[in-house]
């Protein structure tokens, strides 16, 4: 981004060239140092490096200062360094530099993962190849329990009760950098590969690709990013929960009045009302949880509360970390393996 | 503010409820404690009064959290309690409440200010039975010296240059809160109407009158509000300078690489982008100095830069505090009479 598209997007959420407005909430910038400024200011064009190999030129480069504090307090709404991807922002480079790009080479990641990695027009001949006449976008980060399936199932059904004939999901796990205790990328698209060869999920009417996107946890901003980048690529319903991209604040209770870092309603409320994602139908998550009496994964019915138990992350990773089982019928078995395997094997790395 | 609207000024800058978007940046809320809150959450209408005089009713309360670290990051772009605004922010009640408003009665300030003062339709009356066929509006919190009458008077010249035939000057003083160090509203209007009544400017085809918003020192975000509040008033030209509604930065040069808050140049560039300001046409502001030369203000010529001086606010009240007079031709003497006995009054309850 030209500072120009960096101040859209940090004070409006979108970028304003064209008469519609198009929604972007999260600046796309590449920070360098003082010294690289120095070096490359002026020159006519610069090439873009990564492990040796050349993958874009950047055009008519314009160099701008990194203003960290103002930048992250517009897209966090909080300047602490306590946050993780804060932190990453104040170490990066004091100037930015925006141009135009020619891409030379596609990326290759190498982590035999390159399979699930395609581009939004790949997935959208994908979605037409498939007969495709309603796709809805599922966006995750954690590992796929039978509540989500739940939900990704009942939402099919949905669009099926509406006359869409052949409804698409678009299993889209977050790619790039997450926090340190989150399930690492490789593990996830074991577990959800599973989960889909299980039969959780219908993997016939089903893509599993994946969004590479870091994870920000910037809320109701980052949100509107899920969704833009989803509707990018084909999708035409987006499914959103309580407190998308939220995290807890900092600063605990201290910070907020329940310790979380967002409003967990503000997400799906700024998204509804978000400019530019207008042929996007924003599709409210019901909350799943585990039915003890039914021994299943179900919506969650208030007027039985007490046959209802949520089972946390923290719980599921002590579960899995101590050998145990969750209760029958949360996960899927192979995909509950995965999970187990990857947390014993960090037990073990310890000692 | 109702949260929906709060929400949609901090995250769009903009009211999104029609198609077209409005612009508003600055979040106009009313700040209530958790004890008021407790009180009268539930009921159907609250009674609004000042001084002891009801002003209005506002109907179907709506109460939610101030979330003031998330707030006066996404409005100000810097959650520092040393930001003047900001800090009352944080001692203002931790929760807010929105409704319907129906206003009683006008607000009457009794400081003998109250005929500047004119809503937006009686500021369009005004320019109507004058004739205008062009509104340009300037918005300040500071004495008028000679300089910011020849960027008006220029700027008539500009509207008559370009065919207009009647241009009406909105000179526009902001009246509500001001920091401590700035000069107070009583000082500053009997300083603009003597500008009037010496003839720097036109006093037959200007109107003097306050702008009643607080100002705060938000920078790009706020001068939106500033031009946006004028394009209601039915101003269809405003004047922007460098660095609007800015302030040093509260860490000084450890906050920002030139001491300022904010870019100086961000706030015309955010305000030429705006979205819902496009009945509103931005005049850039010309830098003006004291010509040493030829005794009087006038447009910097930086091919003679030898010959200008910069006189800052700080060597203006030095001056006026010691008594001084200032350069010959950079404020008009009746005008600089009012500010050197201001300044002195302060001096003197000093001792």
């Amino acid at each position: 981004m030209r500072e120009e598209h960096f101040l859209q997007t940090l004070h409006f959420n979108c970028l304003l060239d064209e008469a519609k407005s198009t929604n972007q909430s999260i600046p796309i910038v590449l920070p360098v140092s003082t010294l690289d400024k120095d070096r490359l200011d002026g020159t006519s064009a610069i090439s873009l490096y990564f492990n040796g190999i050349c993958y874009a030129i950047m055009r008519k480069p314009e160099f701008y200062h990194h203003r960290k504090e103002e930048r992250v307090a517009r897209q966090f709404g909080i300047t602490s360094k306590d946050h993780p991807y804060i932190k990453m922002v104040y170490e990066s480079g004091d100037w930015l530099v925006g141009g135009e790009l020619e891409v030379l080479k596609r990326v290759q990641w190498g982590d035999e993962l390159d399979h699930y990695r395609y581009t939004p027009n790949e997935l959208r001949r994908k979605f037409k190849l498939m007969g495709a006449d309603a796709v809805f976008a599922f966006q995750l980060r954690n590992p796929i329990h039978n509540g989500h399936a739940l939900l990704m199932t009942d939402t099919r059904r949905q669009l099926k009760d509406r006359g869409y004939r052949k409804p698409v999901l678009l299993l889209h796990p977050l790619g790039g950098w997450t926090k340190e205790d989150d399930v690492p990328l490789h593990t996830r698209m074991l577990q959800h590969q599973a989960v889909l060869d299980e039969g959780l999920l219908d993997r016939f009417s089903t893509i599993l690709a994946i969004f590479p996107s870091p994870m920000m946890y910037a809320g109701p901003t980052e949100v509107q990013w899920h969704a833009k980048a989803r509707m990018n690529a084909g999708a035409n319903f987006y499914i959103v929960g309580r407190d998308p991209a939220g995290m807890p604040h900092p600063r605990g209770k201290d910070g907020s009045l329940d310790g979380n870092l967002y409003d967990v309603t503000h997400g799906s409320r700024v998204l509804k009302m978000a400019p530019g994602l207008n042929s996007l139908e924003i599709i409210p998550f019901r909350v799943a949880a585990y039915d003890c009496k039914n021994k299943k994964m179900d919506f969650f019915d208030p007027t039985r509360k007490e046959d209802f138990e949520f089972i946390s992350g923290t719980k599921m990773r002590t579960l899995a970390r101590n050998g145990d089982n969750p209760p029958e019928g949360f996960m899927a078995p192979k995909a509950w393996k995965i999970l187990a395997d990857y947390y014993q094997s960090l037990v073990k790395d310890k000692y």
